[in-house]
């Protein structure tokens, strides 16, 4: 058997639940919440015990249209407090940025001016240098930072290791382990986990995971790799997220065992929240054509068009996807 | 690490794939499936290179009415024959029969006299002496014989032990173990599986695995138990099951490597079939109640109940299910 931390029936305080809603979910409405939406979600985490909840992206505003965009794509300082006020409570705010299509110098306020605790810096292994400066400059700022190596599923082994080696020399205080195309298997979770755990622990720092449901492996995924080593676990409310979705926060404070946690917050928020974002239209959840990209390590985009055009005719798209062509 | 039996790039040609599709899909719509949909499921299951497909329950028309229920709740021979012919095909034949709720001394043919290839017989624990009975009495029949363990998530380890004992004195050919209410997390499968695999192997048996998705770990909880030694393995198209479903076969079709095996008849059935009985109004898969009830290790009968009604005071469920008045 493998070894693993912890056990089912207790709880390891070193680790946190992170709230990913807005930001992945926003992939699937352009960020288009309501205000109301974004309240109820904090006062949810906040309730439900949850450590730390990511507001968006800080996108630059030079690549991407305020108006094609909701305004949490970009998370501008006023936005946020406007929904937190000096944000008084245990929960810790984050936004993501992505090495290459944010202006961090400009946008990223000193954190004694901000009322955001971490940025989460999200970086492809061909950009390492970039997002290297990247995490200097937040960590110079004073904010918490994560890497979030993002598809080591199509990467090569090699790759991931420097790309392993050069953060573990950086401040950086989180390294995530991320299946963006949801094509992991338990197996190789248990085994990248441990090996990023290796790198981390020897450096001082926490691994965390981020994991999609395209083979309805987000949520046995999440809880193998905190299993074997990791502390920081993504989730989002219902799994909202793009194409499969993600880890269920309800199924993770389910799951967990921390007396600090507490499930209604979340079952309320669900069955109005989340309710009323799929009436308007918000699709996101497993479905044949996201198994197809899972299980081929292909980026979801032609199952996400596939099922945006309502299309059925599954075996096309599977050819389509083995040659190549869709 | 776990030590796992193969690996994500061969394939093991020890492993079978089961399809339940009409018994535990039966279990959504009363067995009133049309002789179109039958018959194109087992077409599908034989260009898919699917080993073995069981046809339903042969439930006692003592006990059940055969104007409540389809006939596929009983199985009678001439109907599987209507489908099958001879079943002049690679693809074996069976059906179900649960302890106490048959009448297999009638219903069930000699081998000689049935296209029938395999009885699976269906038992709690507290049931072992007629469970073992039938085994024997199936056995001498003729049949191939599984013997399927229910709800071991809420036996006591000793009886589950004992029960194990009891199968492998007897000449049955393979013994399941079942998570009937999706509550078994990936851990504890790879345990119970290696658990059931040290008195199989030592008695020349095999051992399945038949997964529910109450918790989104049916797929995963499947190549867990395979992983780890299991050689038959359930599933049904699109998951179609009581509850939160199964297994999805369109995924166990896509994960194994062997060569025999076929996605696209699987994913054509998907695409016209499941949708139609989508249609018809039949609904299964994850969903919060679900989850509620096999995190507690619950029958799903009152999330069943929950959807049925179209509630969505998900809180209220999990009060009532966490204080037993559900």
């Amino acid at each position: 058997m493998a070894e693993t931390k912890g056990n089912l029936m207790t709880y390891r305080p070193d680790i946190k639940l992170f709230d990913a809603t807005i930001r992945d979910g926003g992939l699937v409405n352009d960020f288009r919440f309501s205000d109301e939406f974004i309240r109820r979600l904090y006062l949810a985490n906040v309730r439900a015990g949850v450590e730390y909840m990511e507001f968006g992206y800080k996108a630059s505003k030079e690549l991407f249209s305020t108006e094609e965009f909701g305004k949490w794509k970009f998370c501008d300082e006023e936005d946020i407090r406007a929904i937190v006020g000096e944000n008084d409570t245990d929960l810790k705010l984050a936004v993501m940025a992505d090495v290459g299509r944010c202006d961090y110098k400009k946008d990223i306020l000193p954190k004694e001016e901000s009322v955001i605790d971490m940025i989460r810096i999200a970086t492809y292994t061909h950009q390492m240098p970039a997002a290297l400066e990247m995490i200097n400059h937040c960590h110079e700022l004073g904010y918490e930072t994560t890497v979030n190596i993002m598809a080591v599923s199509a990467s090569r082994d090699e790759d991931v290791e420097t790309a392993l080696q050069l953060v573990c020399e950086s401040p950086v205080d989180v390294i995530y382990l991320v299946d963006s195309y949801g094509s992991l298997f338990p197996e190789q979770v248990r085994e990248l986990t441990a090996k990023y755990c290796e790198y981390a622990e020897a450096a001082g720092k926490k691994v965390g995971v981020h994991m999609h449901n395209n083979q309805q492996l987000a949520f046995a995924n999440t809880i193998e790799g905190i299993a074997h080593g990791a502390s920081y676990a993504d989730a989002t409310m219902s799994g909202m997220g793009r194409g499969a979705g993600n880890c269920c926060m309800e199924q993770m404070l389910s799951f967990l065992k921390n007396p600090n946690y507490n499930l209604t917050p979340a079952l309320r928020f669900v069955e109005k929240y989340i309710a009323e974002e799929r009436e308007k239209g918000s699709v996101w959840g497993y479905d044949l054509p996201y198994m197809m990209t899972g299980a081929l390590n292909r980026h979801p985009r032609a199952a996400i068009a596939f099922i945006k055009e309502k299309r059925s005719d599954y075996d096309r798209l599977y050819q389509d996807l083995l040659y190549e062509i869709s």
